[in-house]
C-alpha cells in the first residue's frame, strides 16, 4: 500500500524521520523554511550535544560525518560551587558529540536531498494544515513555527507557565579545552548554572557556554545586555561574572582572546517555557498531524534532553510508519506507547532538576553527596544522560534518590 | 537492597510471577487457598490454551513438563456456518498447547515448592490487606477471590455491564482428533460460537467444547441445563445441537462413548463480565497493592487471551520487580507502560470479535471472505492469537480491517 507522508519542520526531528523514510522507501516530503545554503548566515539557534544514543541513529542513517574521536567528548566534569566547592566526574560509555546546528542542519538536509528527497522550501503556516492533509495520508509536525496551539498542552505534564530560567548562550573562543574533552556542569547556589560544552563550529573547536541564569539573581543581567550594543561591555561583564560564578572555567580563559567564536550571531537570549502537549489532532478532513520533537516536548536545554528526545521519538514515528497502513487514532496510540517513556522522562527529569537545583532540598544534597563519593554513581549518573527514563526512575520522589545513594 | 513480594493468588498469572522472582532470588511470598493435592477433586476451573510466547516463557522458568509434540496443537481450523459454510485453516508458526488446569497450576505450584518457595495456604479477604501491606514491600493481587472492588474498572475499556455470551464449557471424551491436532473454531450465526481445544486431561487427550451461546439464541439452554440433573438428558440435548449448530464436529463424534471425560466436574457453566481495571491502589500505610492477571483484566474466553496476557504481564512486573528498589507509582507506570498494549489490546479485540460475530457487519463478512481464500492471511490473522496487539491493529476499525484484507 502507497502512503505519503508530509513532514513539516526540517530540524533534528524532521531531518531524522525524512532520511529515516527514504531509507525505507516510504513516500516523503519535507517541508523546510530555509534552504542549506542559508544556515551559515543565521543567528546560533541553540547549542545542542548529541548523545550517543542519538550518534548510533546518525550511524544508522549514513549521515555521521564527525567522528567522536576527533569532536566527541568523553565524560561530565560536575562543579558545585558551594561555600566547601566539590568537583567530581563521571564518564560516558560511549562519547556524546556536539556540532553547531548551523553546519548539522544543512549537512544533513544536502543528504536528504543528494539521495533524492523531496523538500518545498517553505513555511507552513496553520492555515496551510488543510491543504497538505488532502495531500498526504499523514501529516508529522516538527517545527513550532507557524502552529500556535494547534496541540493543546498536557496541563499534569506542564507545571511552568513561565520560564525557569533565563537563557544567555554562546559560542565562545579563548576557552582552553580540558586535557580530555569532556562536558563540565557549574552550580552557583542562588545565581544559576552553566554548561560548557566543546562544540564544532565554522572555526573549528571551540567550547558553547549555556548560561541558565535563575530570574532575579545576580546572573540574569547577562540576558538583558546586548552584545551588539557594545561587544567590550558585554566581554567585561561576562568574563567579571564567570569569575564570580564559575571560577574554574574562568582560569582557563585567555581574556585576550575571549570573544564570540565566529561573529556577533554566536549569541542567543531568551527563556524556554517548559511544555508536554497532546500528540495529535485531525484535520478538516480526518487526515491526522502528528507533533514530533519540541512541539510535542518543549524542554529546557539544561540537561541536553530535547534533541536526543526528539531523534528517538523520530525513529518510532518512522519503524511504524513503515510498519502501519492506516494513520489513524491507532496508529498515534502505537507511537505514543513507545515514545512517551522517553520524551516524558526527558521533560519530567529535566524540571526536577532545575527545582532540585533552585531548592536544593536535602534529598538532593544527600544525592550530590553520594555521586561525588562515588565514581560508579557518578558513572550511571552521567550515562544515564542517554536515557531520561533512567534518571526519572531516580529523582520522581526522594525514596527513590534515597535508594540510589544507597546502591553505591 | 532487599526486598519483599507477596503474591496473592496461585493462578497462572501468580505462579509465573512467584517462579520468576524466585529464579532471580527475590524473597517471594505466594498465598494459595488450594494444595496441590487438592487440585484432582476440584471442578474444571476454565478451559485454557498457552499459546507458544507463553509456552516459550514456561520454558524459560523450567516449568515446560508438557512437550507439544506429544499434546500441542498446530493451526487453527475455522468453520463458518453461513448457509454456504465457509471452512479455512490457519498455521500456527509455533504449537499451541492446552493442559486441564487441575494438572497444571498444582504442577508449577510445585514447582516452585520443591524450589523451596515459601507458600501460605489460606484464602485472602479484603480485610487481610493491611497485614500484608506491612509484612511486604509490594503486594500483587492475582486473584479476584476477596477482592470486591479493590480496583476499579476504567469506563471506557469496560463497556460490558453482562456478559456477551453465556457459557457451557466442559472437556469430552469420544470426539475423534483431527488427523494433526489443531483448534477448530465454529460460529453458528444467530446462536454463537463454539471453539474445540484438544487439551491434555486427567485420561489423556480428550476435546474440550468451549460453547459461546448468545443470550436468547438456541444454544442458551445449554447453560440452563444442568448435567447432574440428568446425565443422558443433557448428552442428547448437546448432541442435538451440536449436529444442528456445528455439524463438522457432530460427524466425528462417537455417540456411545461421548461423555463428559472424567467426570461430572468435567463441565462448568456461566457467564464473564469484560472489564479493564485500574492497576494500583495504596494500602493503608502507602505500599503499593498491583493487580495482575484476570484481576487486571477479565476476558471472555473465546479467543483464549486472558492466561497469555496474565503470563506476558506476569514476566513484565517480574523484570521491574528485580529492576526497581523502590514500589510506588513511578514503578506501577512503568509496569503498565510495558504491559498494557499487550492487556488492553487482548480485551478490546476480545469485545470487538464478539460483536463482530454477533452482528456480522459489513467489514467483518470481507474479512472473512479475504481470510478463506488468503492461505497468508489465515496463517497470519492464526499466528496473530499470540499477539493481541497485531490483531487490534487490524480489528481497530473497519479501515484497519480493510487494510488487512488488501494486504494479501
Amino acid at each position: 500500500m502507497s502512503k505519503k507522508i508530509g513532514i513539516v519542520g526540517a530540524g533534528t526531528a524532521g531531518l531524522h524521520l525524512a532520511l529515516y523514510l527514504q531509507q525505507n522507501d516510504v513516500d516523503v516530503t519535507l517541508f523546510s523554511d530555509k534552504r542549506a545554503e542559508e544556515y551559515a548566515s543565521m543567528r546560533l539557534p541553540n547549542t545542542v550535544a548529541h548523545f550517543s544514543v542519538t550518534i548510533d541513529r546518525e550511524k544508522a542513517l549514513g549521515v555521521n560525518h564527525w567522528q567522536t574521536g576527533d569532536v566527541g567528548y568523553f565524560g561530565h566534569h560536575y562543579y558545585i560551587g558551594l561555600p566547601e566547592p566539590m568537583r567530581f566526574y563521571g564518564d560516558l560509555r560511549s562519547p556524546s558529540r556536539a556540532v553547531d546546528y548551523r553546519l548539522y542542519l544543512p549537512a544533513l538536509l544536502t543528504d536528504f536531498v543528494e539521495r533524492g528527497g523531496n523538500v518545498e522550501y517553505r513555511a507552513i503556516q496553520q492555515e496551510d494544515y488543510a491543504a497538505l492533509a488532502e495531500e498526504f495520508d499523514l501529516v508529522v509536525v516538527s517545527t513550532g513555527k507557524g502552529t500556535g496551539d494547534m496541540f493543546p498542552k498536557i496541563p499534569e505534564l506542564s507545571p511552568h507557565t513561565t520560564p525557569q530560567r533565563q537563557l544567555c548562550v554562546g559560542i565562545f573562543k579563548g576557552i582552553a579545552q580540558l586535557p580530555s574533552r569532556s562536558v563540565t556542569m557549574y552550580f552557583s547556589p542562588g545565581a544559576g548554572e552553566m554548561i560548557e560544552i566543546p562544540t564544532l563550529t565554522f572555526n573549528g573547536m571551540q567550547n558553547a557556554l549555556v548560561m541558565e541564569n535563575l530570574p532575579g539573581g545576580d546572573l540574569e543581567i547577562l540576558v538583558q545586555t546586548k552584545y551588539d550594543d557594545d561587544p567590550e561591555a558585554f566581554k567585561t561583564l561576562l568574563l567579571e561574572k564567570l569569575a564570580k560564578h564559575y571560577p574554574t572555567c574562568f582560569e582557563r580563559i585567555d581574556q585576550a582572546e575571549f570573544d564570540l567564536a565566529n561573529s556577533s550571531l554566536d549569541i542567543l537570549q531568551g527563556g524556554v517555557v517548559p511544555a508536554v502537549r497532546q500528540t495529535s489532532i485531525e484535520l478538516e478532513n480526518g487526515t491526522i498531524a502528528i507533533a514530533l520533537g519540541d512541539v510535542q516536548n518543549t524542554v529546557d536545554p539544561m540537561l541536553g534532553q530535547g534533541a536526543n528526545a526528539a531523534s528517538h521519538a523520530a525513529f518510532v514515528l518512522g519503524e511504524e510508519i513503515v510498519a502501519n497502513d492506516v494513520f489513524d487514532a491507532r496508529f498515534v496510540e502505537k507511537v505514543d506507547s513507545r515514545r512517551n517513556q522517553r520524551v516524558h522522562s526527558a521533560t519530567r527529569w529535566t524540571n526536577v532538576m532545575m527545582a532540585n537545583l533552585e531548592n536544593f532540598p536535602p534529598e538532593f544534597g544527600a544525592f550530590v553527596g553520594a555521586v561525588a563519593q562515588s565514581p560508579t554513581l557518578a558513572d550511571t549518573f552521567t550515562n544515564n544522560f542517554n536515557y531520561p527514563e533512567n534518571q526519572w526512575d531516580v529523582f520522581s520522589s526522594p525514596e527513590r534518590v534515597a535508594a540510589f545513594c544507597a546502591s553505591a
